[in-house]
């Protein structure tokens, strides 16, 4: 690719957009100025500009940005204009819901498989979606294309099972297992903890500050 | 307070350092020099002591920092040395997910009610937790000191629902819904959204970039 690689704060904005255009778009606005973007974003109009200037510049000086070209345009840079085929690794209490969750409420992914180890809910369904041994996951991933994994297992199992996802042929893991994955640098890791996002709140609940 | 403020970036590192201060003690390993800490967290070793010189100078110059004594110091900068009751208001699959979460696997805080308005779900119970009715929040929030609240409630009923949470007398908001909540300044609120983090993630599944 010749294109200037785009950073990941520019790459976490673009859903955020495009959330506030598809509102837009269902309440019939056409037109909408980087300034007003702003306000629904609480992001800088100049950074919202420059990201989207980013990737070609979309909007019309002194006018504002088409909001379904800007949909459309967004939807590609992401790779959203087609469902990208995605599982979930461990099917506990998180993880079933995030199963749940990104079944009932995402158009853009098809969780197609879950995996676990624990063989009294492996061959379980969630709605269709069945939970299959891990030993499996090579095949399963290879048949269904699947891109990217959401893990949800515990600490001391994430290492070795992130290492199996690798191996199967995914390079983006959502990881939501406190562990600080150790992969090669082609794998695209995003960790969410729950627990150290609760506890950064807890200082701010504690005193007033 | 005199001290000065400490910026969002560095509270949000502090339960990192935490959680490896807890590995290393169980380990019985006593001093750690700010090298080493840059290894397990990835954050620099200069950005590791600005932080923690932040809150007083916790290192000995050139030997390191002991890990049982910056533990306990982190715990009570953060206010994690006391257990800190909170609620999860919403107790769909994510809902429920997050109560068993945070009730097995932290012990910081309590949970110590949920809420919910759908009265097929009010008076059950998950572990001991008891789901209320939200018409109740003020009462409950009173007599538990309630300090934080977890939302994961659907995105066109989150920002009422943030209200009646604020009025009920908590400050610190965890919020799931895909919603910017417009709330007074004085109340801290720290949104996770789950579906925007996976939709920027498959940016990096869809072509090799």
């Amino acid at each position: 690719m010749v294109s200037k690689r785009a950073p990941k704060s520019v790459i976490r904005r673009l859903p955020v957009y495009l959330r506030i255009l598809d509102h837009l778009i269902i309440n019939n606005v056409e037109i909408i100025s980087s300034k007003e973007l702003s306000e629904e974003t609480g992001f800088s109009a100049e950074q919202i500009r420059k990201d989207l200037a980013f990737f070609g510049a979309f909007g019309t000086r002194g006018s504002g940005y088409n909001t379904d070209y800007l949909r459309k345009k967004i939807l590609k840079i992401i790779g959203l204009d087609g469902q990208t085929n995605i599982t979930v690794i461990g099917a506990g209490h998180l993880g079933t819901a995030l199963i749940r969750y990104y079944a009932q409420k995402n158009p853009y992914v098809n969780v197609v498989a879950a995996f676990d180890v624990d063989s009294s809910i492996v061959g379980q369904k969630i709605f269709d979606i069945e939970i299959v041994d891990i030993s499996n996951i090579k095949d399963i991933v290879n048949k269904y294309d699947i891109k990217v994994a959401v893990m949800t297992v515990p600490a001391e199992h994430a290492q070795p099972v992130a290492e199996k996802v690798v191996e199967s042929g995914i390079s983006v893991i959502f990881n939501f297992a406190p562990v600080k994955l150790r992969l090669a640098d082609n794998i695209h890791v995003h960790n969410v903890d729950l627990s150290i996002e609760l506890q950064s709140l807890i200082y701010y609940a504690n005193t007033n500050r």
